[in-house]
This record gives C-alpha cells, structure tokens and sequence, in this order.
C-alpha cells in the first residue's frame, strides 16, 4: 500500500517555475491575446505596467522562456513550508466507495494558510529589489492578503489592502493576521479612496467586489506618487506562474507514487490555483504524451465566469483603471451575492486559464453553496482536514467523478489542488450547519 | 546546512507508546504515589474507575510495561497526519543571534490543529470497543473537543462537551468545529447539570475553570446510568503515555538531523504536550545516559500549578467527584483569570508530571500572558507559523534560553513541542496587538 502522505525532499523543491506561454507557442503555435491599454486600445507595453509593477515582473508577465529562476531568497523562505504535502485520499475513496484513486496536493500548511504565499513571495521580493518602498493590494476572502503581509513584512516593505467587506465582515481573523504581519487593512469599498466614496455614495449598502478593491488599490498606488507598486494575487501572467511550484512537485510526488492522473481538478476564482496545480501537467497534454489528460476548473453558479461569461477583452476591476484583458468575464460591473468562497467573486478569469479553455483544452463546470459546504464537512470528517470553502469547490468536482468511476467500475486517477485550510472561514461552516445557506 | 523540516517516513511512526512508568520503576526504583478513592482515601483501584473509563483505558493508567502498542485502527488514522515534522528555526536564530540551536516538533497539522488528536483517537478507540455509547468531556480553549469530537465521530460515538465560558466566548469558532464533527458543546458552568446550575446561582458570572467544566462531565456520566463514560485531555497517566509519540518521533528526526537535545521544554497545563515531547527523553536521564539533559515546563503566571502551587492529594474537578490526585495543585476551588491561553488554566498538573518535578528532573517557570504573545507574534513572523498563545508558553522560554546562550556564547540545542497553531486564537492576539491586554 501507498503511504498516506508522499513527501519530497527539501532538495526537490523546483528551483524554476514552469512557463507554459512557452509550451503554447511550443505545441499550439499560438499564445493568448495580449492585454490593451485603455486609452489607445493598442498592445500594452512594458512602459504602460511599470507605473504599478517592478520591471522584473513585467518581464516575467510576457516572457517566453521555458523556466524561469525562483530567485535564492525566496528559495530559502520556500523551504519554511515546502515542499507541501501530496496526500492519497484512502478515507475518502473508502467513504465514496469509488475506485477512483483521488490525489491533493495540500498547499494549507503556513501561516497563512493558502498557496497564496507562493507568489507573494516572489513578488515581495521583485519589488524590494526595484526599491519600492510600499505595496497596495486587494483580497477577497483575505488569503492573499494575509500572504502579501507576511511576504512584505519579511522584506521590510509597507503593506496595505483593501478587503472585499463581506469577507472583511464574515472572516474577522484574516484582518488580525494581516494587522500582526504590519499590514494595514480596509473594508472595500472604503471612504480611503475617491473611488470607494463614490461607491459608497452610490450603493451605501455594497458588500464590495474585487474589482471595487482592485480599483481602490490601484489609486493608492497613483496617488504615492511613485514610491508604491500593485501586486495582484491571481489573474496575471506571472502570479499563475508562480504558483506552478504546486504542480511541478505534484509531478515529482506522483513518480514516487509510481502513478500519474487522469483527471486534474482545481476551482478557479481568478486562475491561479488552477494554473498551479494544472500547467505543469498540461505541457504532456499540449505535446501530445498525454492526449487524454482531462482537466476541470470549478466555479460558484453565483460568478460563473468560465461558464456563463464571455471571453472578450474586458477590465480587471471595476473603476476601468487597469490594461483591457482578454479573458472570460460577467462584466467590470458584475456585483456577486455575498457567498463564503471570497476567494471566487472575481467577475474575469487569467487570460491564460480563459485562453486555455477556449481552446478546448480544459472543462468547466459551477456548483452551488450548498452543495459544496456538504462535501466540505464530508472531507473534514474523513481526512481530517477542513477545506476552505474556495477549494471545497474543487472537492465536489472530485466527489462527481469519483462516483462516476464507481457508476462505470472503471478506476481513474484524480489531483487535485486542496489550496487552502477552512480554519477561518468557519462562519460559512457555521451558517451552513445551522441551515442559514439555503 | 540541515533541512528546514526533518521528515520521517509514514513506516517509522511509532508502533508503541512509551511508559514513563517503567523507567521509573526501573532506574528510580519508585513510583508517584496512587489516586486514592475520595471516600474511603484509600488507593483507588480498577473498579473505582470503571464507572468512568473504559477497562482497557483503566489498565493503561496503572500499567508497568515498557511499551503499550498503538491499536491497529489507531496507527492507521495517525497515518492521515503523523509523522509531524520536526522543524529546525533557522530564521528564528538568526532573528535572535544565538549560537543556540532551536528545534520544534510542529503538532498542528491536523483538522484539530494541535497535539489533543494524538489521544483523543486511542480514547474513542478503546470507548468504542468496550461498547460505550457516548462520551462525556470538558474543554479549556477547545483543542481537546475539537479532537475529541472527531475522533468520535470516526468511530460512531456521541459526544459532549462542556466548554470553559471564557474560551466558549473568546473561541467562537472552535464550537463550529466541535459542530462538524457531530459534537453537542455547552458554555461551562452550563444551566445543563446540577453543579452547573449551582455555580451560576453562586456566582452568574463566573467566566468558569476547567475543574468545573470536568464536575459538569462527569454529572453527565453519572446521570447517563451506565452507556456514556468520560474522556480527559491531560493530567492522567494514560494521556500523557498517548502523547509520548511526539517525543518518540522528534527522538528519530534528531537522529536523522545528527543531534541531540541539551534542553526540552514544552507549555504546562495538565501537562501532557509537555509529557508527551519529554518523556522519550526523560529514559535517557533517568538512565544516567544524558545526566545533564534539562528540561523545563512552562505556565501562565496566572495559574502557577507547579511555580507557586503545593505537592498534595487534591481533587481534579471543582466539585469533588474525582479521586484525589497527588499533584501540584493551587486547589480544586481556584478560579485562573479568563487568560487566552485557555489550555493552561488548570488548577492542578499531571501526576506525573508534579513527581518528576517533585524528583528534581525538571524546572519549571512562568511567564506573563503580554510577554507570551510579544514572542509569540515575533515568531509568526519569522518562522511563519502562527503558535496557540499556549504553545506560545514554551516559545517564551525557548527564547529566553536561547538569549541565555547568546550572552555566554555557548550553544546549546534546545527542543520544544509547538503543540498547536494560532488560526482560532487570533482573538487574543488581536487583543494583544491593540493593547487591551496589560
């Protein structure tokens, strides 16, 4: 018998993140749209993001080399809490009755509690470099603004965030975690920004969206006058490249289990958790080695922006201030409810997730609230984890194939991304037991 | 340079627990005096427990074998989180400047997030097998019912808690997981039990101890007639011999890491995190093999059981219905301020733990609760993982032994057991970084 837990050795900690531009130009022939400048509706070039990133990222948000170099010193940091744990889900195969062999990856194991930390990192580190003194950000459910604290307060810079506030409402601690990392938080739409005050005028009762957040960041960034950058925690380029840290161990973990999948799952509420268990994976897919390959990205029904939205060049966020992106969206405008996966009320999706799936190369599919909060509790009680409600989304896509393997008695090998712990998100937990989430 | 975090291969999880109770007898050639019955104070043999403990759980407490085999069915569930890793604080020294090596056995990781699983398991195991239909138990901040409830609910027990008020209140969110997991959680001193109700006619706003919270269990045990039975977190012996398997892992990544401990500490409240880190070591000094071998236990000073408490039979709860224990005790009636570090509020300590104090094997120290969170903040932040405010005890005087080493020049390796994170105690530190706690 396998082991439970399939560990590598602090040696196999990749020392490069997985490019997969390079692998579409390679395979496909072929890469995605490239973002637009608002104004003139022409390519966006270096010059246009260097207001808001270091040049270092920008180079990284367009490159076409294969792998690109985790800096040293944020090697070292990885070594904290990498390489995470590959854990086969015995307890939940033998709960489902399947004979589906189910893999996760569990990228909840530091303090803050998600895979975010992987590219803040990174990130942190390309702005110090560049002198910037501070960082502007949003968060949804505050996973990757708990990640930008801990990364900014470990490089000397100053952190601010502006806080998705049904989340900022729902998930106290997050704020707490951030305040103990020196980061400084607002409830968004906040009466910090012009634009947020003008939401406020608007909608006083706006449980906030990240594109509201996205664009109460952005001002604080143009109104320090060049001294503070923008780091964003999904979406682009770059940050999905970071996060291929999770899949290229994942690989290295499955070759100790002699196995490799059929299917890998991961929700996706700006793509990068998704992009991080699934790039490096899909290279075998794009060079044909591994045709049949199948890939799932999971969505709430309430912002459903793979499949229902429309892949068009859109805005980032919602006061229309960032590069027009080509991406499946709901609309800058989209207002989600107020559901427990802060984390997926984003109205877009990465260009490159987008791409990807327009090319037919992954599937979508949405579940509800509820269900996913039924299956949350299901895998806390079997493997002793309690997911975030973001990555219980992707649970419950592994709960419908693996019961697809038990209707045809055919066995498949399922990965997928457990990006994050439920510990502060116990309020979703709380409503949904209690039958507040109908 | 070592790793960061010292894997151990699933295989090597240890396959027995380690009686302190032999060694003892073996190389101090005596034993703690035994719990006497509370009526007739004569020792109190099996039969007095019965009504209480399971018989195998009973032969456990009172056993002079060397090694008592992890059930089957056990070793199988510690496999979804054990081994836990044995980090090396590399940032932590460097943040110190100590010559002093610092190693930590990290007991978080699982859906419990502290050490409470590792018998709370085994507990539910050997209920379920004496055919025990329900479990009655109290909790301090709630790591011991959320372990509890999730080891019952894997074997199909009820269970219900009586949760100290002030932790009930300050630690929302740990009831939510006692919820999933099926439990039934009561705010202690609860209008549920005649003691309850008792002490709330006496005193309505009593913020409630751990020695009344086990009063109330065991009112439940009583009145059940017969199918429930009782479950302690700490202070019997049983409890600490479950948790020697920290210690017997940590003993094993040493060794792989090429060291060895000079000092062991770990937090003190009923004592069995510290038990359970230092016993396996313990044998080494009892032996005559590491003579020099220190250990040091670590309260609150608002509830100095072993620092300003009296060795003498006492009871275990409020009420008196316990068998009295020999133990440092600041009595049965004394009421700890609703400090965070709920896990630490107990009147008395181990049996175990108070003679091998009372022997000379080891010192103990106390410690302001600001002073605890102020290390405790700093080693989030540079370690990256987020300490319960109890772990956070043993952190404070890791960090005073460590500067102690900084001034002589000498290094010293210090091991400590980093029982539990910080994710559902972030009240108290949000307390504490906002100055309300003095």
């Amino acid at each position: 018998m396998n082991n439970y837990k399939i560990n590598l050795p602090e040696k196999d900690i990749p020392k490069n993140y997985l490019n997969i531009m390079y692998y579409l130009q390679k395979y496909l022939g072929k890469l995605p749209d490239p973002p637009l400048h608002p104004g003139t509706k022409q390519p966006a070039g270096p010059e246009d993001l260097a207001p808001i990133f270091p040049m270092e990222l920008i180079k990284q948000e367009v490159s076409l080399d294969e792998f690109i170099p985790v800096p040293d010193e944020v090697y070292e940091l990885y070594k904290q809490y990498r390489p995470s744990p590959l854990y086969r889900a015995y307890n939940l195969e033998k709960f489902l009755g399947t004979p589906a062999k189910i893999y996760y990856k569990y990228e909840g194991g530091n303090a803050t509690g998600s895979h975010k930390l992987n590219t803040a990192l990174t990130q942190a580190y390309y702005n110090k470099q560049a002198g910037v003194k501070k960082i502007y950000t949003e968060t949804g459910a505050g996973q990757w603004g708990s990640a930008l604290a801990i990364a900014c307060n470990h490089f000397g810079l100053e952190c601010e965030v502006f806080m998705v506030k049904t989340s900022y409402e729902s998930k106290p601690y997050r704020k707490v975690i951030m305040n103990m990392f020196g980061a400084k938080v607002h409830a968004s739409p906040s009466a910090e920004t012009d634009f947020g005050r003008k939401v406020l005028t608007e909608h006083p009762d706006s449980s906030g969206s990240l594109g509201i957040a996205i664009s109460e960041a952005l001002e604080g960034v143009i109104k320090s006058g060049g001294t503070a950058k923008y780091a964003l925690g999904s979406v682009l380029n770059h940050v999905l490249l970071h996060q291929t840290i999770i899949g290229l161990e994942a690989k290295k973990q499955l070759e100790i289990a002699g196995d490799y999948p059929d299917i890998i799952i991961g929700c996706c509420g700006g793509g990068s958790n998704f992009a991080g268990i699934a790039f490096p994976f899909l290279v075998d897919k794009l060079s044909g080695q591994k045709k049949d390959l199948e890939f799932i990205g999971v969505e709430p029904t309430s912002c459903p922006s793979l499949t229902k939205g429309e892949y068009k060049y859109d805005f980032g966020d919602t006061a229309q201030m960032t590069p027009l992106l080509k991406m499946y969206t709901l609309g800058a405008d989209f207002m989600p409810s107020p559901i427990h996966a802060g984390g997926l009320r984003y109205h877009g999706m990465a260009p490159l997730v987008s791409f990807i799936y327009h090319e037919g190369l992954m599937k979508a599919v949405a579940y509800e609230q509820t269900e996913v909060f039924k299956v949350g509790v299901d895998f806390a009680r079997v493997e002793g984890i309690i997911p975030a409600p973001e990555s219980a989304h992707a649970i419950k896509a592994v709960v419908v194939e693996a019961l697809k393997c038990k209707e045809s008695g055919k066995s498949k090998t399922i990965l997928f991304n457990l990006s994050g712990h439920g510990f502060l998100d116990l309020k979703g937990y709380e409503d949904y037991l209690s039958g507040k989430i109908n």
